[in-house]
């Protein structure tokens, strides 16, 4: 593989990365409430002024490290906007109603009220991801603070009581280890601890080390397919959600694996996560017929029940992008190189919208548009930035290393 | 048009009637704990043993209006399968944990543990439908009363205090009138009032009044749109749900009206139902670059925030069926007949599979099958059969007067 393709890779994935800065910047901010619009078509009208929780929390915290970890990015507006997101998030995510003070809404009129709540734990993980890497910014000590309160929530909720979540306890609704849980949290620990020094990174060991136990549990079959929901002590459940695969989840917690082992320098861990977490998900995730990662697959090859499962994310392919580029840096296995060149070509043709700068987010399984929008209750300033950053750095390093 | 014509789509509608029951008879009973499996591959494989409330009703119901009103379904069998389905539910889906004797699991373990309850009032509207029905085969009071009673609840939680539903009060989560709320209380008028004399009529006629104007609330724009969720007084509300349209639940909603004009008398609410909720949604709701109806629209053309917005759903085509031939044997308007025609067409070559008996529920929006089980979490046996058991009814007295 030359340099001029990595090259040409990486200029093309920078220019994507303004485009999509640009668009959210000029369409997204509502300088009247605070907060973010997401809901946001082609043109930049914005067809819906609801705000969720999980996509504020994710734009402040993808605006703040955009800020803190590229030059070009380092922009006052840019600054400003994820004060004024977090501002509004401190204000108004946090339910006054809730038995517990932490619990947050999953959706907000335009003006910061309440209008659903999730019996479960990810507008509070994504307000610690927000309030967090804020923190680093600012400097300010309190934001930190909140983040790290709302972990221990979070912790209580996941470890030792999940009744505040506000789920009825019924007798057939037994606990399960759905996969987006340890993920998130293990998200949270390296959020919490990156350059912290060795008093916050021990505070946190045992959770982290703990998450990744429990990811593990999700490697079922012999090894041959990471199964997205299994019982507590790691047995495959019964059922549709039993079976149930969702590839770009098990590539996103492949390189959330790999982040771990080159912290912890754990081999053992960067081995399963290359061989099961990565390679395995694009064997049986691709779509050889139309190209693509499937949304869902039932792993005994019954038609999954979910109406989009064959339908073609953005998200998972930017989750394949960083874990394949990341597991090729690591080990400069070739075969992991023609991987993510692959995922590389598919995506690149098929996502990106010329007219608007930023990238369709839903595709038919044959890989036309399904729904047009930029921005909608569960896409927004998240996966594509975060992707084409962490290529960006990732192409930066191997170029570098190339050259000399 | 033909007699010919009509008397070959009675034939095919019988034939694929009788294939539909004989593919559940033969494959969704529960011999052993009661009630019936509902997700059920092409081949019969149950590939979930997880029983849907909803589906557990509608399926009661179903058989025991097949055994009471149809010659030929007149069978021990289906008799008993009813009679079983109804025990399965009356020792089952009712929540032990619940503030509320009345309140319903929305899901049960094979056994009958509660595994999910939906803070809405769904699966007890399919309880009381399943009670109702099964009454009038077993000549049981008990069931009858038991039906009265859960309708009750039903009215308090609609009309009078929804906080036993399990939703939490927020403050930007104001109430809305949501199409199917009104609708599914209308169809429960109608079942319990059925042929069981004056007195009950009465005890229902306010309330089925009052479900109409809830219903007709939905006409909007100066009469050009039939919207999913509007205000509590009739108003349009903001944003995606505001503007959405379900194009297969106006139809539906429209031979509710029918049925209603029909037995009140009120050629007003004839006259609505035909032009508002089903010629004007047959208009905008069929895809003219490849037939059949969309599942959901945006009034204002915005894309649909739903993945399956495009998709072709089984139930619209069943309710347009009967939407149309209904207003055709009212009315003997023509074009109403050619539109049955355009949606029988459609409809019969593009869901029955050969192969099963039983129909495809889920095509894409180029009418291909996108997911092949026969039953599924939302797919029993209630749409289909009812939609061929009132069809083959309407055609029928539609043939006997062209006879005469």
């Amino acid at each position: 593989m030359s340099a001029v393709k990595l090259q040409e890779c990486r200029q093309l994935i920078s220019s994507q990365l303004d485009g999509v800065v640009d668009f959210w910047l000029k369409h997204s901010h509502d300088e009247e409430y605070g907060g973010f619009f997401t809901c946001i078509g082609r043109d930049g009208t914005v067809y819906d002024d609801l705000k969720y929780v999980w996509l504020q929390g994710r734009q402040v915290w993808m605006y703040c490290r955009l800020y803190r970890t590229v030059e070009r990015f380092r922009r006052p507006e840019i600054l400003e906007a994820a004060k004024a997101g977090g501002a509004f998030l401190r204000k108004s995510a946090r339910l006054s109603s809730s038995d517990s003070p932490w619990k947050c809404a999953f959706c907000l009129t335009r003006d910061g009220k309440a209008v659903k709540v999730q019996r479960s734990i990810f507008s509070e993980c994504f307000y610690v991801m927000a309030m967090d890497e804020l923190s680093r910014v600012t400097a300010d000590p309190d934001m930190q603070l909140e983040a790290e309160q709302m972990m221990e929530q979070l912790i209580h909720w996941v470890q030792v009581d999940p009744s505040g979540l506000g789920r009825p306890p019924l007798p057939g609704d037994i606990a399960t280890n759905s996969m987006a849980v340890p993920m998130m949290l293990l998200c949270l620990v390296q959020q919490l601890t990156e350059g912290r020094g060795q008093e916050t990174a021990q505070k946190y060991r045992e959770l982290g080390t703990w998450c990744v136990s429990q990811i593990l549990q999700h490697v079922q079959r012999d090894g041959t397919a990471i199964l997205e929901n299994v019982s507590t002590s790691g047995a495959e459940l019964p059922g549709s959600a039993g079976r149930l695969q969702n590839p770009g989840h098990a590539l996103e917690a492949g390189w959330f694996l790999l982040q771990f082992s080159a912290e912890t320098g754990d081999k053992e861990i960067q081995k399963t996560a290359m061989e099961k977490f990565i390679e395995l998900p694009m064997e049986y995730g691709w779509d050889s017929d139309h190209g693509g990662l499937f949304y869902f697959l039932d792993v005994d090859g019954h038609c999954p029940t979910q109406l989009e499962w064959s339908m073609k994310l953005w998200w998972p392919h930017c989750e394949a992008l960083i874990a394949l580029l990341m597991a090729y840096c690591q080990t400069r296995r070739p075969e992991l190189l023609q991987r993510f060149l692959q995922v590389y070509d598919y995506t690149f043709s098929h996502f990106p919208d010329d007219k608007s700068g930023e990238w369709f987010g839903y595709l038919t399984r044959e890989g036309s548009v399904a729904l047009d929008f930029m921005g909608g209750p569960f896409k927004g300033f998240f996966h594509v930035p975060r992707c084409l950053l962490m290529c960006e750095r990732l192409l930066d390093d191997l170029l570098q290393t190339l050259d000399e």
